[in-house]
């Protein structure tokens, strides 16, 4: 039987269709202005043409703010679940999205055990690198073609905002925008490996949420933490793949 | 004799020519992209016309950057020097400067006994109040005239990145500018009471640096803390006094 997962974020809505184990539809756009209209955007595509609505479950950020959905679970649990589909060994989830991070730590059979989370600072999130990148007048995703292979130039300030100020301060001193940017990567990154060593670093680590797709970022995450960093297509979608699942369990029963 | 105290700040370079314990010139100018620039400016100043160099103590961020200095102290001693000669009972200073902040606590005799800095998040500095009076199309110095009686709106945000979204989404939702200003000024009020409490609230307690000018927010920084909050006239030259009062003793030897 079909099941839907909708992840509304405060970035970026995600959605899947789950028949079983299989991934049959995918669904990301950016969430709006109003966050509802994301997630009924997102429920629209994934059930079109199905003869009956699938079981939905929403999580997220937003996952209040609709009313038609039929179960709503935290971000953390189905985190879990969908970063154990994608690969099944994990014991370490580490998610960076477009305003969060957490690190959740997973026994062997899967089971949650404790978990760490950063929504207060936007230094070790995805904004940290939209604000830098969008002061350099790069976008986040020519991040890699721009930085590989580049010496980090050393960044001193890790918040956000004396970040920015700092960059400038580089550029206008002559320094490369790439060796800044490489620069910008490797700070946050030695940011969230301390963040995940707060927790637990025991492998396998799947890196999950939107900063994931940043290569230079996984590489040098996996530099500071001296482990594995591994990653997936479907990374983005761990949360609404695990909201899917739950509704498969839920129908079983 | 004469003595000169240089304060320079990451934001602001203050400056103050002493004669005994009192004043004779003042001097303020924002810090130069070369601080070192700033230091020459208001030692040239200060000096201007006087037949011998006055023995000059440097304090701040950028006290290195300069060699023709007699005597470099660090921030902390020197704030709490020029607190205690512009109020003599004073047990606590709270210096909230451009891009730090800091606590002082003082015995009886005015030693120093303990401190606290920040000086790694923009949100408990007077950075804060600059990027979000910038968002909303206001300078620093009119938050008094638009805050005056003005009910606050409560802000969920702390970090300045999320504050600063935080703010555009108030605004676009209709939500008065003064209505958001008087909620940012009483976030961050309460933020610095929070700060304060981590190391003393022994009055009387004397606030200092730039962000002291604001009537409205050390008006609900002291209903946070349920204390009285004093300040002086030239709050915002406490650490060059300290400085300057280092060279009179200095001298007196
Ligand atoms: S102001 Fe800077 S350090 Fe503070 S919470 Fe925001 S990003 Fe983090």
């Amino acid at each position: 039987a079909f099941t839907v997962g909708i992840d509304s974020g405060s970035t970026t809505t995600k959605g899947i269709l789950l028949d079983g184990d299989t991934i049959v539809r995918r669904f990301l756009c950016p969430t709006s202005f109003r966050p509802a209209t994301s997630i009924i955007e997102a429920w629209e595509t994934l059930r079109e043409g199905l003869a009956e609505a699938p079981f939905l479950t929403l999580t997220g950020y937003g996952r209040q703010l609709v009313d038609f959905a039929d179960k709503q679970v935290t971000e953390i649990s189905c985190h879990g679940l969908g970063a154990r589909l994608l690969l099944p060994q994990t014991r370490t989830v580490i998610d960076i999205g477009g305003q969060d991070s957490k690190v959740i730590e997973l026994d062997e059979q899967g089971n949650l055990t404790d978990f760490l989370m950063n929504d207060k600072c936007a230094a070790g999130t995805g904004r940290f690198l939209d604000v830098i990148s969008r002061t350099l007048g790069t976008q986040v995703e020519q991040l890699d073609a721009i930085t590989e292979g580049v010496e980090p130039h050393p960044l001193t300030s890790m918040c956000t905002v004396f970040a920015e100020s700092e960059v400038i301060s580089l550029r206008s001193s002559g320094i490369a925008p790439e060796a800044i940017l490489a620069g910008v990567i490797n700070a946050m990154a030695r940011r969230s490996a301390h963040f995940i060593a707060r927790l637990s670093t025991q492998g396998p680590l799947l890196f999950t949420g939107g900063v994931s797709h940043c290569a230079t970022f996984r590489r040098m995450l996996a530099g500071h933490l001296n482990s594995d960093v591994l990653t997936h297509d479907d990374a983005q979608y761990a949360g609404a793949l695990g909201a899917a699942l739950i509704g498969q369990r839920q129908r079983k029963r």
